[in-house]
């Protein structure tokens, strides 16, 4: 199941009746969106693989969703038909529960509804994602896009920024804090430039050296090439935040030395083991490790609000959907700066 | 050097000379204490035996310190003799750094001197504990004992006690948290006994179904079982906080399972490598995985302080020093109910 298909314009209603896929008939309080523009994340390749063995097939991946409104429902108040805006990598939450009422609805305890491959409440079966035509949210997860931004780059945001952005604000990264980023990716990317923009003093930490250039450019002061034991002793014990993007399980010790008393490492992208974490490196000058998961709807807000301010996007490679599979394979090899994005037009060809 | 030999009264001058132990004469902010009691901590064995290869010999243990005052330099205001005080695990640090301005001489920038082991400043060479008859320290370094403790019990407060209050206060432990303590040994028995007197419902996590009726005697609301996969799927996501003792490395994955999204685990023992710690338990649910060393100075005598309101000693037994070889064995095979304490006028038999 690593190939998948571009219906394009020949999914007809046949087609998707054959899938098992219905179309939802917007309710009173959902916005109908044309979908122009969708990120591809790595997720979405994991999702289509199976590699979490956790999917539904068919799956319709993406959760970097941008487009425009063709439709409201009657009780719809915060968006109107043309307006821009995005959708995440929620569609729904039970809007009931302690994380929900703390405006996490990440970690909503009666399950949040993922875009894609989640359970869908209103039809059954699961949910199916922004590689697609058009989409019907629920207009408490919807956001706004600001018209200044370059709409094409924005999609990342809405998954790889909001999962940089959150660690940094829950963990109050200030103007001259020296910040770590570990890891130049679709997620690293992000973190240089919130990092860098909320003020801080940033370093791009990396086994490459190829990439310092990159880093600099993005807004990166400097960069610390972590394979270098000379370099990463003179920075120890004097980072005030490191945000670890890093998607695979590796080991944390090198960048636990950098930082100082009291201070955290946050991985967003390790959900495998780690090697063995050093409980020595944690007592002895008090430092922490944690975790954290995209964020919430208000934040994701934030964020998307505060990129209008900066005039911040992601770097993109625009792509057509029927060359997919090939973003996938130079995903997989890192061979991106730094998020594809699909024009969704190109459906229709 | 697995052999510690007792001097007790034996040691003469001419002993000392030739161990090149010298006396400090008492400085104008020093106090000179007669030791009555010190207590028997791990480290103490780690050291003697150089587990850590940092031991400088001749090792004389001990930091967990009780005795009197028999004089007081000319410029101390805080002690005067005959006064019941109290030594921990350090005996000075540079009073001029950030962390020694925060009230956390533990982590002197410039290097704290351990109360054994360490560098000493005055006479040069290294420092010697408390399974002594005497000490000189400076007045900074040295604790106020509330009177109404039965003293024997409380030489652990100065090393275990300290070690389990700090992260408890750190993490702001209230009124009604659910906290864990894992572990039950020297600082395990007291974890429970702060968790409880600071109003937490306290649970005891340990291996040992045979230590739950004395985990339940020191305070604990409640035994969990580890092993016991039912037990602990039915704990799942409900610690506000937990306080790891174990003093080894060992699977954390288990009990970061336990704690509620944005909750920490504390490490107070294991500084040895953690077995694969799941990233994923960390990001999903945003938790925390944190250190802590003993404690400052201040927060010390906050400690000492609150036991003396709350009536908190250690459970202890009581030993000579003869006996010190035969007490290390058993500590380290986990026999004893939680401390050995030496009763110093055994050196003079």
């Amino acid at each position: 199941m690593s190939e998948v298909k571009a219906y394009g314009a020949k999914a007809s209603d046949a087609d998707l009746e054959q899938l098992n896929i219905k179309r939802r008939t917007p309710l009173a309080t959902d916005v109908h969106i044309e979908i122009d523009y969708c990120g591809v994340c790595h997720s979405d390749i994991h999702q289509v693989r199976n590699d979490w063995k956790n999917s539904k097939y068919p799956v319709i991946p993406g959760h970097e969703i941008i487009g425009h409104v063709v439709a409201v429902g009657s009780e719809v108040t915060k968006f109107k038909t043309g307006q821009q805006v995005g959708v995440g990598c929620m569609v729904d939450s039970c809007q009931n529960c302690e994380a929900c009422d703390e405006g996490l609805e990440q970690f909503c305890e009666n399950g949040m509804t993922a875009t894609y491959n989640g359970k869908d409440k209103h039809l059954g079966g699961h949910t199916f994602g922004g590689y697609s035509e058009e989409i019907v949210v629920d207009e408490k997860f919807v956001l706004n896009v600001p018209d200044n931004l370059d709409i094409k780059a924005v999609p990342p945001l809405l998954c790889a920024g909001i999962t940089t952005w959150s660690p940094l604000r829950q963990w109050n990264v200030q103007k001259g804090d020296k910040v770590g980023v570990v890891g130049l990716g679709g997620l690293g990317h992000m973190g240089i430039k919130f990092a860098r923009a909320l003020g801080a003093q940033v370093v791009m930490i990396t086994t490459s050296p190829e990439k310092s250039e990159d880093a600099e450019k993005l807004g990166a002061d400097e960069v610390l090439i972590s394979k270098d034991d000379k370099q990463m002793k003179e920075h120890a014990n004097s980072f005030d935040f490191i945000l670890n993007t890093v998607p695979v399980g590796h080991d944390v010790n090198p960048y636990l030395n950098l930082l100082k008393r009291d201070k955290t490492m946050v991985l967003v992208g390790a959900i495998e083991p780690l090697k063995g974490v050093n409980g020595g490196a944690l007592i002895v000058k008090r430092k922490r490790l944690a975790g954290s998961l995209i964020g919430g709807i208000e934040e994701t807000q934030e964020m998307l609000d505060f990129c209008g301010e900066h005039n911040i996007v992601s770097d993109v490679e625009m792509i057509d959907i029927q060359t997919i599979n090939t973003a996938y394979e130079r995903v997989v090899n890192s061979d991106v700066k730094y998020r594809f994005v699909i024009d969704m037009q190109s459906l229709k060809k």
